[in-house]
């Protein structure tokens, strides 16, 4: 298989953390996309210029993470991150929806920030800060939820790679206020799919 | 229930279609959202500010379309558009995140449009035009897939809400060179769950 990534994707960094967590790294190509030029040779690939993007065995490409990492977690081994059954099920998929859509708010602060100076939106930066701020208060209170501690699961991994964008964009100052999420994000970090998949540091704006 | 909304997301509109599907409408308060305003009341409700929201009959709120639009199949009678295990699952949903890339992508064009004059990037605007003609010529030769005809299912919900997209943002021109593409939509946009959900008209920049 061939998953095209870029290492500033934190969807890109779902699929990478699920090879890890599945043991598929040999039997994967991992291959840096050009995204966002004009004329990319990638788009002969995914057309819709996106990452992750996975090309499988068969030839047959797909992506947004939610499939790739289903799709992975099914290609070794019996899956492990599947969303079980009736309410355990919608329980775990709220919860990932919720933290998705810190990745989401988080994504579109940093994408304002890759921006000209001049076409940046001080609106849009500070409804995206301020929508950070309520969603880290909102997951202080959740983060206790059993689903968030013992086995390993989509939830955390989504949710780790929401607050690790701080390491891309250190203005995303989540931990004041947020003791018991500092402590989760601690617990998890070290776990092996989850450091070596790291953001290296600071976007140069 | 109550399922918050904006008129103009598509994603509530998908949520908005499957209440119809599904005959819940009456069993459903659709509730207009006041996103994106400093202090909305509706952050109280649902802290990421988003649309699709629904507040189910035990008072737990979620987001996130694809999951309340699973939520809601199961709601009443037997669920009709669950993602079926194996190759077909793995073919629906490739389909399914090939739609909805292409109603991201119309969605960053239009929320381009929505910022003031100064603060619009050519860049982005011409870097998501050239995305959606390479998802219509995509999407022009997957058209013939039999998912696509027959019982209506989330593929054909989401690349509806993407192409219709052009009533919101009339310079969203898919049409031309993509013939079956528009004779696709012709067969599928009277359905009345669609046709009772379409965008009123253009946006006002």
């Amino acid at each position: 298989m061939k998953l095209y990534i870029t290492l500033y994707s934190p969807y890109a960094r779902m699929a990478r953390i699920m090879l890890a967590e599945k043991g598929l790294e040999s039997a994967t190509e991992t291959i840096i996309a050009r995204t966002r030029e004009i004329g990319s040779p990638y788009y002969k690939i995914n057309p819709s210029g996106r990452v992750p993007y996975l090309v499988r065995d068969d030839g047959v490409g797909m992506e947004d993470s939610q499939l790739i990492c289903s799709y992975l977690d099914h290609c070794k081994g019996s899956p492990k991150f599947m969303i079980p059954q009736g309410n355990a099920g919608w329980e775990l998929w709220r919860l990932e929806a919720l933290g998705r859509t810190m990745v989401e708010g988080a994504s579109v602060w940093i994408r304002e920030l890759l921006r000209r100076e001049e076409e940046r939106s001080p609106t849009i930066i500070d409804h995206e800060q301020r929508r950070l701020q309520r969603l880290a208060d909102t997951w202080e209170e959740e983060i206790d939820n059993p689903l968030m501690h013992g086995q390993i699961n989509m939830v955390q991994i989504t949710l780790a790679c929401a607050l690790q964008l701080e390491i891309w964009n250190p203005e995303f100052e989540w931990r004041k206020g947020h003791p018991l999420l500092v402590e989760w994000l601690n617990t998890i970090s070290d776990r092996s799919s989850l450091s070596t998949t790291e953001p290296p540091g600071p976007l140069s704006k």
